[in-house]
């Protein structure tokens, strides 16, 4: 019977234009699934470059790429801009800004937010680097403060203006911190010849032992040593406790008058309304199965940084981490072909290829499985990694070319005010 | 005597890093002249090429360099980012945001901005194209429209949405639409298949019997082929008389139902305040002497957009244009200089190096003083004159290679929706 073709497809939504959405989505390249891809933004970016954009070695364009254009070639792949608010389980449908959508199979790939702990009641005073308007307003934030710096007159001023204060000392605090040095080196003197640089302190505050202790000691210690020779003050075993705008005040009481804090402190999941409560776990994550599917819930799963499978192993879940969305979403593609067969679905196992961050120029820290190295060598397998990992994005040449005459000449290409920046918060 | 050599070097403070003052600047260079160089954005920009921003074939950086970058090997050029308030010409200085400034010459180079005429009351409600952000935000208005229009139910909502009106049969105008029919045609079925789109039309309205009326009648004529080509509606001797958020109205009574009216029908000059009043013309525009010096004052000078040097030949002044800008600027800065030497100075002679405009690609029209030309050849030549204006920007290169690819791909790579834009107006 002809009929038999035009069966409904099963329709699966995915939430999340992240690594995990994108690559989940992907892999359902000409399967018998329809499935509808939903996004508040219109773009999918390349997160761990997100500090190129905040220091101006990067534009948006190079590390964000329109989600419909990843998907032309896609006939069963549609993509909505829309947020969504909540899942109602029952009825199989979400509620979204756009109205309501239903779905035969839900994946929540919501991804993480930042998480600003006890700075909460202050962080509209706070910089962050969670996304690319967090990321332009963190580089207006910094020129803006350059400028006024060379007209305010008294000397306090001109400190808390040039002062920089990142709190966190993971991936993302440790690059920025890196970035940020080489700018105050390298290009600063060059465009603000006025400006006395022996008055801009970079400070970075890590609560625990270690920076960047989610690497091996081997990677923290050589990073600690880089940070140090880039001329960042790096305090370890130091909590950030309170901030009124002007001075960000430390557990042990001391003081660092600043008017830029970069928080880099931590993050949490971010899961849409109407999950069960005792589905959500540590960290507001989703507690998964090993089929990534969300317990106590039929036909809902969840990867990424708002998925945890809690093990032996790993009582926290996984890290989060691009591979491990990766990894999973290609998993789940396949898993939810068998299960619409009626087949049964495969476990989902985590390969660690290894971990690897870059502190300024020529200067990196590489964890794989077999193998920790650091310093030039380091740098360009991280070069190389990423350049390959920006597969799919228009200006993957563009970003090349522009690191490259980075490396050679020394200098961020970019400064433009385009949008001023103000924080939406009063000093006390 | 050795104290002879410290003598203070006279103080010229230009207001404006446009064409005129950023040429003018330049053109002091190692001069005995201390340069101080205003503007409230700490970049130039490339103002022909604004309408590649707003739909997306170029990248802010690609026409948009920091000040400050330009001058870094000029010793005798300081930059201040201020906003000017304006002159207090007795006491020789500026009132500007960042307190006051003392001038000993003062150079008026503040440009020109959309003039509304009749639409002034509702000038929130429409987009335009005079800065980089203005831009920014209309190309984030008409990608977050399409995908609006495809979640919207009522037919005539999505025609709203879909509609794009242009006001102004100019440079600007006739641009920005040979940009968006190929946009229309070539980019956005590819990325909203799901889009009908014979519901979306893009009008032109030209209140003069022909477009681009600053050219020749044949590069008229010709444009008005290409625009209709290439699907536009042109509207000639059509004045647009009002818009209510939802619907413009002509001067006949016609109605066009459209969320995206953009305003490209006019600009006027942005002199600063305290300028004496009988020394303001036409357009506001400054009047000036063939020396570029404003009428009833000493000292004071304006270029570009903002002055006029009204003769029998040129009633209403030179016209706005970028080579008018800068000629004036590198005159001046001769002048200034016999000037402060006790020396007479020499008179203006602007040199027409003729006009061209391009409508999309492939098709542009030149008028050179004695040979006018449309076509491909013409867009050659079109193109060829403006990567060479790049120069001195960073990413030269960076466009002509963003060009090409365009050029051969007949694909628009940009549509990051990277801060949504909503008009601050509430439709009646």
């Amino acid at each position: 019977m002809k009929m038999k073709h035009k069966k409904k497809l099963p329709k699966i939504v995915i939430i999340g234009a992240g690594f995990g959405g994108i690559t989940l989505a992907k892999s359902f390249k000409k399967k018998p699934i329809d499935v509808l891809l939903i996004d508040q933004n219109n773009y999918h970016n390349f997160q761990p470059l997100m500090y190129q954009i905040a220091t101006g070695g990067l534009e948006p364009d190079s590390i964000a790429y329109p989600v419909r254009r990843i998907f032309r070639r896609y006939k069963n792949v549609r993509f909505r801009m829309a947020k969504v608010n909540r899942v109602e389980i029952e009825k199989k449908k979400l509620r979204t800004s756009i109205g309501n959508i239903a779905y035969d199979y839900l994946v929540i790939a919501t991804g993480s937010k930042n998480n600003f702990f006890n700075f909460e009641p202050v962080k509209d005073a706070l910089l962050s680097l969670k996304s690319i308007p967090d990321a332009l307003n963190l580089r207006s934030f910094i020129f803006q403060n350059l400028e006024r710096s060379l007209v305010v007159k008294r000397s306090g001023e001109k400190t808390l203006l040039m002062n920089i204060a990142i709190v966190g000392g993971g991936p993302a605090g440790v690059e920025l911190a890196g970035a940020l040095a080489e700018m105050k080196r390298y290009v600063i003197p060059k465009d603000f010849p006025e400006l006395d640089l022996s008055k801009m302190h970079i400070n970075l505050y890590q609560s625990s032992p270690n920076v960047l202790d989610v690497m091996s000691e081997e990677a923290s210690a050589k990073t600690l040593i880089y940070l140090k020779k880039l001329g960042i003050n790096v305090y370890l075993n130091t909590r950030a406790n309170s901030y009124n705008g002007s001075v960000l005040t430390l557990a042990d009481g001391t003081t660092f008058p600043t008017d830029t804090v970069i928080w880099t402190a931590g993050v949490k999941a971010a899961p849409i309304g109407g999950i069960p409560a005792n589905s959500i776990v540590a960290g507001n994550r989703i507690a998964v199965s090993k089929y990534n599917q969300v317990l106590h819930t039929e036909n809902i799963f969840a990867i990424g940084d708002v998925a945890a499978h809690i093990t032996k192993e790993n009582p926290k879940g996984l890290p989060m981490l691009a591979p491990v969305a990766q990894q999973q979403g290609k998993l789940l593609a396949k898993n939810l072909v068998l299960l619409t067969q009626g087949k049964s679905m495969e476990e989902f196992v985590y390969k660690d290829n290894g971990v690897m961050a870059t502190i300024g120029r020529k200067k990196a820290v590489v964890d794989l499985p077999h193998w920790k190295f650091q310093g030039a060598f380091a740098w360009l397998v991280w070069m190389f990694v990423h350049i390959l990992s920006l597969v799919g994005f228009r200006n993957k040449a563009v970003a090349f070319v522009g690191w490259m005459a980075n490396y050679f000449t020394y200098d961020r290409p970019l400064g433009l005010i385009l949008r001023p920046y103000y924080r939406n918060y009063k000093k006390k």
